[in-house]
């Protein structure tokens, strides 16, 4: 088989066809390879690869043989044991100077793991995360690469023509080097950490305003729009505004109300593939405190226990009373998200930075948020200014106190505190919302009741404390003789 | 060498030497050994040592040779490889029927792992947590063993003679077998997650008033003797009326103020020993929800960074306002410090709950908050209260909903709710608190935001979505199209 393909797509499914698509569009010409054939054929007869430069393989030595060396893969098949399968049986055909990109969702112990197998390589390997899903895998995705940088930078001309673009013009490709290591697939779980928390503030935020404000789905799909507009604009902002008045369309429902939301139909009982988990566990690991994406994933936890919370709801509900109006603008609202959005990615960036000093990643922090820009769930006009705040401060302690932010701190704190112990009165939960409010008073806080703390474990268990004026010198005392 | 020893420690530093004497208090002859045998010969000097029956060996052989068979050896080195090498070591000295007991504070992965080597052993490996610090080993801990049910059973006369008293007319020991494997150090593990939120929901009530309601240390260690008397009757609280109002005796601070309090010369910096992070790290491997000892450990972590957290007060103090007076009662406080605990408490149990059921630790659960009573750092009136609730319900959802804590929980809420929107308003961060009240009404609320989550979540990546009248088929929605 004569060398044609510029490059090659490990993985037929939903990412991998659409990656392929898109390195094909940009003037390439790409093999594929999946497992099972008759996928790739199916995938041929896909609307999107007709007259597209495509050469499938059935077998993966065909594939190898496809494409022009120096090699470039990108496997895009399920994290773990598949990704391990595919790196095992492909290892043996590759040649000095191939590159082997993995872009699935890898947890990034296991890119650790195959990081250090490819020191026994004679090809590059490198782990590379992929946000965006289908829609951004075909028209431009962030791209999050790690590991040799020599290879990530001839994998570059691929990676920007492929990438979202942002910032000036839209100029910008949304791809950087991540760092060492596993560092790729490290951002892409922090970036999934974020969006956790984004998602649940955007849900407490939502239920103020059916519960509390009496909204309908039709004003709150429109006051999303609105905010869509302005420092919230976001795709996950948009994607509200867009999905909240959905009507619902089951023939049974509609006998009865043919106005009914789908909203309305939906049980709250969320899911998760583990990312966010995964985020929170990094964090205690390195840490660093991120509670506001800790709070998304428990949130989702024990929305999960649907059927238990209906029958504690039952239980309670005559004992419990909740408020059914609160007083509240939906602009308060807005600014309260608003200022814990800025202490969600503080703590993302947090995560990232501790990191990299930690993990040796040399990580380019102010790099990172200019990626997600573009073409992934969390890309945000916010965004922008968050890679100004780096720009103008490369060594940034904390976003929460970035010459950018601080005065939107400022101005949204007053307002994120009246939020919460709004719905706190009322009975309303607001986990995030309350970690981003407690984060940023305890960071900005002098003084916090720490010391309660370290004269109680001196106290029953000799673990010393510090003099405030002697930090570094750990001293005990008596409490009780 | 004699066999006369009924029993024998490894490691004599603090636990080790106070759990020997405490097992030889009880009528028994106790062999001791440490690595270093000058460890030994010091404890031969201590006062409690004079006149003991204690058999101290030089030499492991020994030690072994000392003890009487069966044998009943119990470790008490610093968890990880000093384990480790003490196991190793031991291993082909003991003999079949002998018990070797892990009683340090090991991660409960660690036990998993040797508890897969004892397969290949003649002896019985237990892995045992004990809770209580110096005088709890001497006095009488809490000890919760785990591991080979029947070996258990061996130790317990031993360890019900050693162990804390608690219950009616004190005479329930606090030992209790935990469950098979690793089940004794993961609720250890619990004991001390739980124990960090009880020590953060104390420090953030303890703030509320010299902050908030211009007490001084003098009258906030009053009051928390007072609480100490009542429903919050407990190791922690009596603790914290006891040493609130130490004085500083640092020369240079009583030249200018003869009666400055310690507390106020203590850095507000909290250690950690990571019990406390394991323990978030175990609920979300396990996928339950326990905010409030996460919001503990994070705390802790945010707290470490007093450093920059004055720079981050002083760069924000003009702009960031704060209230320096509050409108509550101290009785206000005591009242949703009490509904927080049920909420820390709650989230403990289901933890072990879940863990027992994934792990097949076959823990019988209400028996563990019985072994609480006494001895550990957790101890409090209110253990007796949940050791009621699992005699009443054995298979108890969550203590939320309990029928022993319902009214509580109902009357403690609204109060919860009053101080955790009077510290938002005011500025002051109330983590632990408010993590305590979005659990309680989350957990008891019938209709969540989560279906906005799926919606967006099925919207941007087909992850589908249940309908509320058919849970269990997940269904997708071309939102956009």
């Amino acid at each position: 088989m004569t060398a044609t393909a510029d490059a090659g797509v490990i993985g037929m499914a939903v990412m991998g066809r659409n990656l392929a698509k898109n390195i094909e569009s940009r003037g390439n010409t790409v093999a594929l390879y999946n497992r099972t054939w008759a996928v790739t054929e199916e995938v041929m007869k896909w609307e999107h690869a007709q007259g597209a430069k495509f050469v499938p393989c059935k077998e993966l030595k065909d594939f190898v043989a496809a494409i022009k060396r120096p090699r470039r893969i990108i496997i895009m098949v399920q994290a773990g044991k598949g990704t391990d399968a595919v790196i095992e049986q492909i290892a043996p055909l590759l040649e000095e100077g191939d590159i082997l990109v993995d872009g699935g969702n890898a947890y990034w112990g296991d890119t650790d793991r195959r990081n250090d197998l490819a020191k026994q390589w004679k090809f590059h390997f490198v782990g590379m995360g992929v946000s965006g899903g289908e829609e951004g895998a075909r028209l431009g995705p962030a791209i999050m690469p790690g590991g040799d940088k020599a290879a990530v930078d001839k994998l570059m001309p691929i990676l920007t023509a492929i990438s979202a673009k942002a910032g000036k013009g839209n100029a910008e490709p949304c791809v950087t080097w991540c760092g060492t290591g596993s560092a790729g697939h490290f951002v892409k779980m922090v970036h999934n950490g974020i969006e956790y928390a984004d998602m649940q503030m955007i849900a407490e935020t939502y239920d103020l305003m059916p519960r509390g404000l009496q909204m309908g789905h039709d004003q709150c799909a429109q006051t999303f729009r609105t905010w869509n507009e302005g420092e919230l604009g976001s795709f996950l902002i948009e994607l509200t505004g867009k999905i909240a008045d959905r009507r619902d369309e089951d023939p049974k429902v509609t006998a009865k109300n043919p106005d009914a939301f789908l909203f309305d139909a939906i049980r709250d009982a969320a899911g998760q593939k583990g990312t966010g988990k995964w985020t929170t566990i990094a964090a205690l690991e390195a840490g660093v405190a991120i509670p506001s994406i800790t709070a998304a994933v428990d949130a989702r936890l024990i929305s999960s226990l649907q059927t238990e919370r209906i029958a504690a709801f039952k239980a309670t509900r005559k004992l419990i009373k909740r408020k059914k109006k609160i007083r509240l603008t939906v602009d308060e609202v807005a600014n309260a998200l608003y200022g814990a959005k800025i202490a969600a990615y503080a703590q993302g960036m947090c995560l990232i930075k501790a990191a990299s000093a930690q993990r040796g990643y040399q990580t380019d922090i102010g790099s990172i948020p200019a990626i997600w820009r573009g073409g992934c769930i969390i890309r945000a006009v916010f965004l922008d200014r968050i890679t100004t705040a780096f720009k103008k401060q490369a060594d940034l302690a904390n976003l929460v106190t970035s010459e950018e932010f601080i005065g939107d701190v400022a101005r949204t704190l007053p307002i994120l505190r009246k939020v919460v112990a709004t719905a706190s009165t009322a009975g309303i939960p607001v986990p995030a919302l309350s970690a981003a409010l407690s984060y940023i008073e305890s960071y900005t806080t002098g003084r916090l009741p720490a010391y309660v703390i370290q004269a109680q474990r001196d106290a029953f268990g000799s673990h010393t404390y510090e003099r405030l004026k002697k930090p570094g010198k750990f001293i005990h005392t008596e409490w009780l003789g």
